[in-house]
């Protein structure tokens, strides 16, 4: 039998809650379709950083390489500053991985309502190519002059060509199985080094693409695109930070954050490939089963996906949409009363 | 008659057509309220850069630091690349001025609807407010290895303690004329060197406020938050770039991008400020007669509160809604046949 070896990290909060359900859906599927999960749990966690002053051991990135995918709950804790908590786990298995995409694709699901008045569910479907490798986030950079009246920090933001060319390639090849339209966030007008270094390679790798219309749009003109003619975004590539911007909101304005998944891919599969939902660690609701399993029920499909296991992936995709269509079973975030495990048994029934 | 020295600079584009009206406005409450407004007109601009080569002449900042206040059209026109009209022009300004703080406030005006669903007016009502002059808009950085494999840029973000303190100190205050409520926009948990340093300043100052309830949240977050929850925001602080995004964004939930007016403000006065709306100068409408002016013409009144003259700028506003209102002139944005002069006779009558 076909037997993919999985790592799961549960991590914080809600994390935990959610990734139990992830694997009982994704357990479910692999029956049905004739393949097996091994599943291998990691305590990377604020929780173990609490215990042991890191994140992870000094070879958690070389424990996790031999993995065919990581399954990632979520990182966070208070007391914890999120700085370490995400540079001390999350970030450097980005990098290490060379999961330069991140990919999150929003939808309204069925069951679900848009904040926005009068959109449907076709106008309300896009997916953010977020780079994920390098950017805005960076060690660079440092304080001066501490405690002096000139006190300073800098911040460097670093953008390769290989970096910036690589991802927008990989959006417009997804474009060409999709809407053939590709949007690129740019802030060339204020950050007058990095972006138009950007927008340089996207019309360079554009004219590659004379069968997808390229158009460039300003971070912030975008956002308000976002929520006034979301029917006209389909594929957005944008820098780390750019990215995490408007993927939350993507995520607010179609269902939610509870229902958005993520992918930290390597496309080149050299390394493993990473899934997580969008929202974090939520502590305030964590362990109360309340949680949304949604989110990681679907970026658990993309892991499918990702696999190979295209067929297992598309049951679960529709199992969840049955599900949320009948809204028998939901959570509070959804307007129910059900827990997150019944939720999540739920759509492992319906498969 | 008290006499106000007015510079204005209509710029490109639509912004010399919602510029004379503003003028026209302006004039009317003047007349009204017994003081005068004195206008001297500048032609920096794009039209002025593929003529000379400069947005403005060498003296171009000199000429204006005699003036009581700026009023600025918009900047930017196809083929002059945005990079070069707002480095050479709007940035330097707000710059040179000090004018440090970046006031957007937003509501939703009778006549116009939010593109949020189920969302009263006194649910859509907040300002952001933005660092204006440092932060992620810097000229330091470069590119490197340009045509090699290993090409990159770079790009310094700087942060002051002596920028950030002011800015949130003035959110601060700002507060406690309003709502006693201020958030700050962060990214501390991505961004490793400013945001922590900006969220440690944020903490000390608002430890001064006891009495303004102050709260920190991601961005990203934030944005989200904007569209789900926009009744639970009132005074935002954010950095130049996300100040940029979050007020594009706060525009676009509330009454849109004609709506939005912007002032670039020196508190201390030991310069002229210069108010602007938040639009651009959107060459594809400029001339036709259909731009909205009312986002400039809201700009004026806080020029006007800024120069002491408050009961005017209580009519002005009060003038804009009752015509909003009414409805019966509108511009094709707010789904009216009437041109942007007619509008703007429309508010000066109203008067
Ligand atoms: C044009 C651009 C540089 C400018 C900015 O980002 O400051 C504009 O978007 C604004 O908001 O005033
Ligand atoms: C927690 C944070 C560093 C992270 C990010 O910005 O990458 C998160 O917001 C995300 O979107 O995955």
């Amino acid at each position: 039998m076909r037997t993919y070896e999985i790592a799961t990290i549960p991590g914080d909060g809600i994390g935990v809650d959610v990734t139990v359900e992830a694997r009982k859906v994704l357990d479910a599927a692999a029956a049905q379709h004739g393949f097996a999960l091994r599943w291998t749990e990691f305590d990377y966690s604020c929780e173990r950083y609490s215990a042991t002053g890191a994140m992870m051991p000094e070879d958690g990135v070389a424990k996790l390489a031999g993995f065919d995918s990581i399954l990632l709950g979520a990182v966070g804790f208070p007391g914890v500053p999120d700085h370490v908590s995400l540079w001390g786990l999350l970030i450097p298995l980005r990098r290490a991985f060379s999961q330069y995409v991140n990919l999150r694709p929003v939808r309204l699901l069925p069951g679900t309502t848009s904040v926005l008045a009068n959109r449907t569910a076709d106008e309300l479907e896009m997916v953010i190519v977020r780079e994920n490798s390098e950017g805005e986030y960076s060690t660079l950079g440092g304080r001066h002059n501490a405690g002096q009246p000139g006190e300073f920090v800098l911040q460097e933001s670093v953008f390769t060509r290989v970096g910036v060319e690589r991802i927008i390639r990989y959006s417009f090849e997804l474009a060409r199985t999709r809407s053939k339209r590709v949007c690129s966030a740019t802030k060339s007008n204020g950050i007058i080094h990095t972006m138009p270094f950007w927008d340089e390679i996207f019309e360079l790798v554009a004219a590659e693409y004379a069968d997808v219309a390229a158009e460039q749009c300003h971070i912030d003109a975008l956002a308000a695109r976002m929520v006034q003619h979301p029917d006209r975004l389909d594929v957005i590539v944008a820098s780390n930070l750019f990215g995490d911007i408007l993927s939350d909101l993507a995520a607010a304005v179609t269902g939610g954050l509870g229902m958005a998944p993520s992918g930290n891919i390597n496309p080149e599969r050299t390394h493993p490939s990473m899934f997580e939902a969008v929202h974090g660690s939520a502590p305030d609701i964590a362990g109360k089963g309340i949680a949304n399993p949604v989110a990681q029920i679907l970026a658990a499909t993309m892991m499918l996906d990702h696999l190979g296991e295209v067929e297992a992936a598309r049951s679960v995709n529709a199992a969840v949409e049955k599900v949320l269509e009948e809204g028998r079973v939901a959570t509070p975030d959804l307007g129910g009363k059900a827990t997150t495990e019944q939720l999540g048994t739920a759509i492992a029934e319906a498969l």
